[in-house]
């Protein structure tokens, strides 16, 4: 299919249509084939006018936290209010091993066939960046669909989360509820990145839940990302990062959860953080992908590749200070 | 002076030669004239042998903290054991502003006079990259005359607490004992880089001193960074971040706190952190001095210096998708 038939089909296709060009518009997008890829710009342009409707909410958690159950509850209670959901995943280990942890759409039965659902797997090879990149663009393939809600998900592997919090507008946490000294830790770096913590399985021990919650809390606020609500200062107009409990598996806390999404929302877009928030990703993106393309240029450099291996080694060796290594290579690239 | 007769001072100078020669190769390395930095890079290599037998410490903390008075008391106590110590800054506040949060070396008036102590204070132009990297070479230039104690200080702005840990062994993290709710909030990314807490003016309210140990404490074990000591694995040949109490105007816990120093430095050696942590530095500056000199070269490229502007308008207009933008400039850079 030409790039203007997948644009017609995702635009303006019936539900069968529409579908079946969305997913080639990925898999065309996903190639890495030179001409592919050519096609795959002139689609993305032509896309755009018809994106970022959407909100765009990224959800992480380790495996067996339930982030299925709890997605698929999720969508199947916002198609009930007339949304229409889209679920991307991103899943750094399904390339390094060639198996997912995530798996595919299959754990989500009752949403992957709905009408009003679109669910695809991770990009099954590449780079975090590259895999990113494609999860960026097929978001946009969604959106221009007509899915005003897309989910990232991902499991905590690697750098995945710092993607996902890169490409979406509110990035959740989910937390099992095991008490005190049993909780589980966060991976570095994750806490700060979330905007929502959910306590999934909170049925299984209030109490632990309770105290997960109060300690996830004084955490948040230790590191300076939720405000004491006790001191002037604490600004009603800025969003803090808040700590929910829930049960997904009984289809309990939904509406809550979904109360403080849509609560973030408004005071993200009142304040102009939404909107900044995109710009700085926009930006982020452009500049991750032209580094990304240097860093290419540079090691494929003839002069660079017959000598990067020795610089490297002598650096490595306390032979030769890194500053100058860097400067003998960039020398050779000029 | 030539790379040859400051390297010779340095190596082997009496102590005000060596002192003089010090500042001449630092001021020399801090120059961004292409003759000085070719000379640097020759005086850096010659130096490199000499360097790596010092132990490395950065330490940082909001401004009031009592940075200066605790490095002062643990340099003298340092020097009284038979050290040489050098404390280097890092203050991006003195390049953006013009004025230093940090001031300069008057604020240690015991330690800057003192023979085995050598101060300088941060350079006081450029990029946090920039300036980093000016610090990673004076401390070079500091090992290779003898300084077995390196304190690299920096103040809570920027990034420069990362670029701190980046080129440190150890990096210490220096906090108020505010009470509960009013523990000052600890800025976004620090506390996952800490190997030490110190909560210094612990005099000054000790039950608050004692309640913000815990909380921190608290915190480390939730965000994965200190080992659960009622857990099995919880793996005593890995360094699990403390947090310790003292007062550095009264000069108590100075001996508990080098204790504890020695100790990270015994356990990351045994158990082979320490070198790798020191390859891992090195080949990550190689790197970052490689990304800011592609960017350089890709900024200053005519034809991309042309277009970029524009093409930036166009992605935060969402007129242009980021990737598609970016290949679009690189193209221009071929």
């Amino acid at each position: 299919m030409t790039p203007q038939a997948l644009l017609e089909g995702i635009l303006r296709g019936g539900a069968a249509v529409q579908r079946r060009a969305m997913a080639k518009a990925i898999t065309l997008l996903e190639s890495t084939r030179a001409d592919h890829r050519a096609q795959g710009d002139e689609l993305l342009t032509a896309l755009l006018p018809h994106t970022g409707k959407a909100l765009r909410l990224g959800i992480s958690g380790v495996p067996g936290v339930g982030k299925s159950t709890f997605i698929e509850a999720l969508g199947l209670y916002l198609i009930d209010r007339g949304h229409r959901v889209a679920v991307l995943t991103i899943d750094p280990s399904s390339s390094v091993s060639g198996g997912s942890i995530l798996g595919d759409k299959t754990r989500m039965e009752r949403l992957s066939v709905h009408e009003r659902a679109y669910i695809r797997p991770s990009p099954s090879s590449g780079t975090l960046g590259g895999v990113a990149e494609k999860t960026r663009e097929a978001m946009l393939v969604c959106e221009a669909a007509g899915h005003d809600i897309v989910i990232v998900e991902t499991v905590g592997v690697g750098q995945s989360e710092t993607a996902v919090s890169g490409m979406t507008d509110m990035f959740v946490l989910m937390q099992l509820p095991n008490a005190g000294d049993d909780l589980q830790a966060i991976k570095k770096g994750v806490m700060e990145l979330a905007d929502l913590v959910v306590i999934n399985k909170a049925d299984l021990d209030p109490d632990a839940a309770t105290r997960a919650r109060a300690q996830i809390t004084s955490s948040l606020r230790l590191l300076g990302l939720h405000g004491n609500p006790e001191h002037a200062h604490h600004d009603t107009a800025l969003w803090h990062p808040q700590v929910i409990q829930l049960s997904a598996l009984q289809g309990r806390g939904v509406d809550a959860f979904w109360a403080e999404v849509t609560r973030f929302r408004e005071v993200q877009t009142g304040n102009g953080q939404l909107p900044a928030r995109r710009q700085q990703q926009a930006r982020a993106w452009m500049w991750e992908r032209i580094d990304a393309g240097l860093k290419q240029r540079f090691r494929a450099h003839p002069q660079v590749r017959q000598q990067l291996d020795d610089t490297t080694r002598q650096v490595l060796a306390g032979e030769l200070p890194p500053s100058t290594a860097a400067r003998q290579l960039l020398d050779l690239f000029d």
